[in-house]
This record gives structure tokens, C-alpha cells and sequence, in this order.
């Protein structure tokens, strides 16, 4: 008999068993996917107890996999002393971003369980916003002044290479009086003589950002330049951090996934079935609610022309056609306008342009579609009048679906709204009111005409 | 008087001024997204002059910011000399890349053109399924035999810096016989005597890849893995190449792209609108061909209950409200799935969990939905039998529609259909139905009632 078993099973015997070194082994042996899923399916008191069995260096290690809402729950609620023994094992950002993320009591009751130097440099970390280069940067980094030789160097790396295991040693820095001169590579290093100054094998030229540059800006320059890292300068050249290329292909990737979610009506860009259920119900409610006052805004347009719609019963069965695929044209058009926004095809001004490439699709698009409901109508009721009207309404509700479309989403943006949440709704009410004003005209001429 | 000026009418001005050097300098200083939108906005005249106005190293670094699509339909138009002079400028895997997608004839013209055994790499490349290791790995690397010393390393370092100026130096490798022995940091060699043989510092226990490896475990290697790169094995244990951490990211988040755009129904994920427009609405109308066909479908409930609707003609307005509603609901449901499905934190056979966990939310947001509908209704109409009626139905339809949106992606994963597309118009056309019926029935019930 084939018994899958799952990796929260395991878990939850390892945790009652209280087999610590047991449990290491096996979260050591677990992907990313696997750690996050079994973490998802164990309870508050099970997860209390895990955190508990591991080392603090597990644990912080453990919490980078799983999903960032439930680091921060595992966190508070633990006790002080053991919150600040995992957060003492994380890297710099991260220590930060944690300890903001709190509660200002219950962050303030860890730091005081933490070393003091590590605390002063958390203090000035949470200072910057978290989308800037000071709030995204790492303080782990070597610098040295550049008087100092190559044989320094390598002689600090080789008697403190314990202290130095968890810094990226790709490069180093050099500063003079504290402030930055340039970077050194180890390559450059390695092919230097030992007596060498680092000030004449210093690469002063390097690029560097502000710690006050924005999260877009950084996208950018990864963009640009093929780097590992960058150093982060203050207001007085001071060196402050490094931010890493990972780190914001990281950040880049969560803001893509935030944009998909809002697209789908996720507000806030992030839900996981974990949360609790009032507070799922509500954001989900928040954008629904939004959304069936502008559907019944839509829908009044059908109860003006009641008298035409009880004469043509039959149109009654294509509404919710010509509005649903209406929809659908006019989604596709928001999805290709988003995505040419965010690679930089296209700017926000460019509204006609978007336009004029969207209609030539709509035209095309609009013909067949209408042919199709079209020539449903008229075999279904015999009457080919029935067939035009729908299949008109349709072909045109779908030109003026891709146009808007198309060039929502750039009007929000020109206007710095978000442009994820809100397109679909505004173009969906518009396209809806267009779609059954259309074809209750039409009818109503058709009526006209056969008397 | 306020002139924006576009980076594409200074280039425009810059190709036909035939201003080589100008053109460098500007698009040196251009971000990737503005030298993505410069180029979409020339036409293809004036690409081909911008290709050969620039240096191949230039066009080589150009095409790396535009999309992909773009750059390889510029590489077509050139004759095999000049494509095989930009192509010699790439990265090996990108070289493999674009090659293995152009025609073969011109591939193969290209590559004549080309260095023999810069050649004999790009076949033994193009070989790989692009999606594994093989196919995302880069060819540039140093390694070494283990016999050697630190010394004869610095001293190839030295003497070959131009040569080896494009390759990573985070790492070297060991090889023995042509077999992979292990891992070399530039910090180890650095801290070594010069009369050291790599044998005795390499690093033995390295993680290693084999090339068959798919993107899946490869973005979960680097999730468990903090590396820059990862060496890639062979089946014979040889040293055939590197995969970086930045690729597959990068791989990663054309992954996400990709499915967004599905969920929006681009079919093949990827549309930009200078793709010729009969490719645009074909691909388009691939996918809303289908919809439409289900959404027919799903409105025939609405004809077979065609009585019922001309008694209470003013359900007629509510039908595309419940409709697009249950929708709306559903598709919050189907992207917080597709989310958690790709975190790990639900596996595809967990449906009843999911089902639990939406119909929770269902219930409370169903309630509310209904209640405002139900509302508005009573309130148009003057009878609270239309509001029991249509609330009653969207109140029941939502529940349906989170149930049916939480559970289809994990049904269509565990069929291994790609969820992202499918997803949706399935769900649509089940509530639509459901919605349909229930509001329908619900009338006739009510009819019966008042008589």
C-alpha cells in the first residue's frame, strides 16, 4: 500500500518527541518549499515548541524560508531572551526589518537582551525606509584605511577568519578618515605584492549609491551593471552598507508578485490561508465591495431599457456574454499594458500610441467574436436581427474594451495611482455599460424596424 | 515652454546623423528600461543602422536590455558576418540561446562565421533542454589541476588579465584528470603560501549540480544555498559548467511573468505590441475563442429558464451582477492558491484543506454581498422577495465560487495542466452556471409564493 508521507508529519513527531538534534538533521535535509509548507501545517504550540529545540542559528536560518507574516508571529511570541538569541544569529537588514516590524514594547524589551554595539547599528538601520538603499542594505562588510598594506589584510583575514566566515569576502572596501575612497577586489589583492599600500591597488572610480536611493533606482542599476554588490554612502560620504544584487532581485520579484495579487483583488498584496479568517474576509471585502457598487452601476443601464428587454426576452441570455468577454478582451489588453509599463516599452504618456496598436487587435478580435455570438444567436432563435444585435454590440463593446484596456492603466499610472488594483474594476463597470447600452439600443432599433 | 524630450528622438536624431561615437556615449548613459524603450520606438530601418553603427561589443551589451524578442528578430536582419560579430561578444549561454532559436540555415551561416571552437561550445550548449542546468549554465570559468600551485595560479591570473577579465573570479575550480575535485576561494588562495598546491587547499565537499538538473531544483538549490554560483557536472563527473544565482532568478521571474500573463489570457505569456497584429489576435483570440464557447454555455441555462425571466423581467439586471460578482470572488480565491502553491505552503493534494479554508471566508463575504444586493434590490423594486431571490443567490454562489477558485488550480496542478491558464475560464463558467441556475430557480420559487 503506497502511504505518502507528508513533512509536517514527521515534524509533528519529531517536536513531541522533543528530539532536537533529530529535527535539525531533518530541516537541514528539507528545500525551501518543503520547510515552508511544514511550517504552515503545525500549530502555534508546535511551532513555540520547534523554536525552542532549535539553535538560535537554526531558527534564524528556518525563518528565512518560511513565509515573512509567520516569521513574525513565531517571534513575538516568544519571550525576550530567546527572540533576541535568533535575531543576534540574522544578517543586518534583516535584524532590522524584524525588530520594526514589531511592536515598539516588545522590540525594545529584545535589544535590551542584545548586545549593545549590534543594537546601535539595528538602531540606525531602522531609520530609513524600508525601500531605500539604507533600508535594504546588509552591514556586513570589511574596510580598511588605505594606508594600510596588503599584508595587513591578508594577515586580519587569516587570524579572524572565524569573525569574517559570514561576510561576502567578493570585495573589500577602503576608506580614508572614514570616508569611502574605493573597492578593492580580492583578485587584486591576491596579485599584489604584500608591502603594496592599499591605496595604489584601490579602485577609486568604483560606483556607488545613496543610502536615500529608491528601490526603482537600485532595480535599474542592476539592470545596468553586472555587480555583486554596491557600497551605500551617507550624506557625508561616509561609508554605511552594501547592498546586494540578490537582495533586490528579491525585493523585484516580491513587487511583482504584490502586482499580480492586487490584479486578482488581493488587497494589500499578500494572503495566505493561515491569516486569520475575519481578517482574510475583510480585505477581500474591502476591493468585492467596491466592486458590486460599480456592477450595480453598470446593471442600472439594463433597468432603463426594461421595456426592450421584455420585448427581446431573448437578449436577457447574451448580456452576461457580451459583459463577460468584454471583460476578457479588455483584461488581456491591461495585462500586456502592465507588463510593457514595467519593462519600460512603454511610458505612461504614450496613451494614443497604446491605442492605436490596441484597435487594430480590437477591430480584428471584435469581428470574429461578434461573428461567433453572432451566429450562435441566430441559431438558437431563427432570427438573424437577434444576431446582429448582439453580434454588433459585441464586436463594438470590444474595440472600446482594448482601447481602455490598453490605456487605463497608463492614465493611472500618469495620475500615480496604482495601477494594479484598480484597472480591471474601472474598465470592467465601463465596458459593462457600453456592452448592455449597445445592444439594448440595438435591439431597440431592431424593434423598430420588424414593428 | 516645457519639451519633454523622448530617448528615442535623440537616438532617431543620433543614427541619422550616423554619430557612432555619440550613440555609445548616450546609450552608455541610458537606464535598461529607457534603452528598452528607445528601441521600441525606432523602426526597423533604423535598428539595423544602429546595429552596425555600434562596436559588436556595444550591440552585444544593448541587446541584453531589450526583450528578448526584439533583440533576436535585429540579429535575423543582419547579414551572417555582422550577427556573428555581435554574437562573439555574448555570454556562452546567451550565445547557445539565440542561436538555437534563429532558423538553422542562418544559424549555421552564422557560426561559420564564428571562432571553431568558440563553435564546438555553443553546440555542445545548444544540446541542453533550455530549461536545466545544461541549458542555463555559462562556459566561463577557470579551472585548474590539482597538481599545481597557488603560484602558477597568480601567475596566469597575471599574465592573461584581459583574457580573463569577463569571467567571474568568486570562485575557481579543481579538476584531477579532467574530473571535478572541488572549489577554490579567491580568499584561500589569498591566505596561502605561494608553494601551496591546490590539492591541498581546494575545498573537496563542494555542492555540485548535475546538468540534467531541471529549473525547478535549481531555484530550490538556491533558496537552501546562499552561492553565487554552483559548478555543473556531466555524467562522467566533468566540469562542463556554471550556473549563476542571478540566471535563475532572472529565470524565475520570466517564470512569474509568465504565469500572471496566463492568468490574464496571453497565451504563451508574453505579448508585446510591436509583434506584427495578426500574431497579436490570433494569439489573443486563441484563448478567447474558447471562453466564449463557455461562456455561451454557461448563459444556455439562462434560455432554458426563459419563462421565469419574462415573469420577473427585472432579475434580468441582476444576472450579470451575480455573474461577475462570483467571479470576482472566485479569482481571489484562484490567485492566493496560485500563490501559495509556488511559497510551498499547500501541496496539490491538499483540496479539502483549501476548501475548508475558503469556504470559511465564503460564508462571511457571501453573507455580505448578498445582503448589499438583496438590498439594492428590495430597494429598486419595492418587493423583498427580488432581494431574497438574488441575494439569496449571490449569497450562495459566493460560497460556491471560493470553493471552486480555491480548489481548481490545485486540481488542474495535480492533473499537471498549467493552472495559470485554465483556471479562470473553468471557474467562470461553473459559477456563472451555478449563479444562473440558483438565481433562476430561486424566481420560480418565489413566483409560486405570491402566485
Amino acid at each position: 500500500m503506497h502511504v505518502q508521507i507528508r513533512p509536517w508529519e514527521i515534524l509533528k513527531k519529531l517536536i513531541a518527541l522533543e528530539d532536537a538534534a533529530e529535527i535539525k538533521l531533518y530541516l537541514h535535509e528539507l528545500t525551501s518549499e518543503n520547510i515552508a509548507g511544514a511550517i504552515s501545517h503545525i500549530d502555534n504550540d508546535e511551532k513555540a515548541k520547534l523554536v525552542t529545540l532549535l539553535q538560535p542559528e537554526d531558527a534564524a536560518e528556518m525563518m528565512e524560508d518560511i513565509p515573512w507574516v509567520q516569521a513574525v508571529k513565531m517571534l513575538e511570541d516568544l519571550n525576550a531572551k530567546e527572540a533576541a538569541a535568533i535575531i543576534a544569529e540574522m544578517r543586518s537588514d534583516d535584524q532590522a526589518d524584524y525588530l520594526a516590524e514589531m511592536d515598539q514594547t516588545d522590540a525594545e524589551a529584545i535589544m535590551i537582551e542584545m548586545e549593545v554595539d549590534e543594537v546601535e547599528n539595528i538602531r540606525k538601520l531602522i531609520q530609513y525606509d524600508s525601500d531605500t538603499a539604507g533600508g535594504l542594505m546588509i552591514t556586513e562588510f570589511l574596510s580598511f584605511d588605505e594606508d594600510n598594506t596588503v599584508d595587513f589584510v591578508v594577515n586580519e583575514l587569516r587570524h579572524y577568519s572565524d569573525k569574517y566566515e559570514q561576510y561576502s569576502l567578493q570585495y573589500l572596501y577602503v576608506t580614508s578618515d572614514g570616508k569611502f575612497v574605493g573597492v578593492l577586489q580580492m583578485k587584486d589583492l591576491l596579485l599584489s605584492k604584500a608591502t603594496t599600500r592599499l591605496s595604489e591597488v584601490v579602485l577609486r572610480d568604483a560606483l556607488i549609491v545613496k543610502d536615500s536611493e529608491s528601490v526603482t533606482e537600485l532595480i535599474s542599476f542592476f539592470d545596468k551593471h553586472d555587480f555583486y554588490g554596491v557600497p551605500v554612502l551617507n550624506n557625508t560620504e561616509e561609508l554605511v552598507g552594501v547592498v546586494l544584487r540578490k537582495d533586490i532581485r528579491e525585493t523585484e520579484a516580491e513587487i511583482a508578485n504584490i502586482e499580480h495579487l492586487e490584479t486578482q483583488g488581493i488587497v494589500g498584496g499578500e494572503e495566505l490561508r493561515t491569516m486569520p479568517i475575519l481578517l482574510r474576509a475583510r480585505r477581500r471585502l474591502s476591493w468585492l465591495s467596491v466592486n458590486i457598487l460599480l456592477n450595480m452601476m453598470a446593471a442600472s443601464i439594463i433597468a432603463i431599457y426594461q421595456e426592450t428587454l421584455t420585448a427581446v426576452i431573448a437578449l436577457a441570455v447574451f448580456l452576461p456574454i457580451i459583459s463577460d468577454m468584454s471583460g476578457c478582451s479588455g483584461n488581456q489588453a491591461v495585462a500586456v499594458s502592465l507588463r510593457e509599463l514595467s519593462l519600460g516599452v512603454i511610458r505612461p504618456f504614450e496613451m494614443l500610441r497604446v491605442w492605436i496598436q490596441e484597435v487594430s487587435v480590437g477591430i480584428i478580435n471584435g469581428i470574429v467574436l461578434g461573428t461567433l455570438i453572432g451566429a450562435g444567436a441566430w441559431l438558437w432563435q431563427g432570427n438573424i436581427y437577434l444576431g446582429l444585435v448582439v453580434g454588433g454590440a459585441l464586436a463594438i463593446n470590444t474595440v472600446i474594451a482594448v482601447s481602455l484596456g490598453g490605456t487605463i492603466p497608463l492614465f493611472l499610472k500618469k495620475m500615480n495611482v496604482d495601477p494594479a488594483l484598480a484597472s480591471g474594476p474601472i474598465l470592467t463597470t465601463v465596458t459593462d455599460m457600453f456592452g448592455f447600452f449597445l445592444a439594448l439600443t440595438f435591439a431597440g432599433m431592431m424593434l423598430k424596424q420588424t414593428g
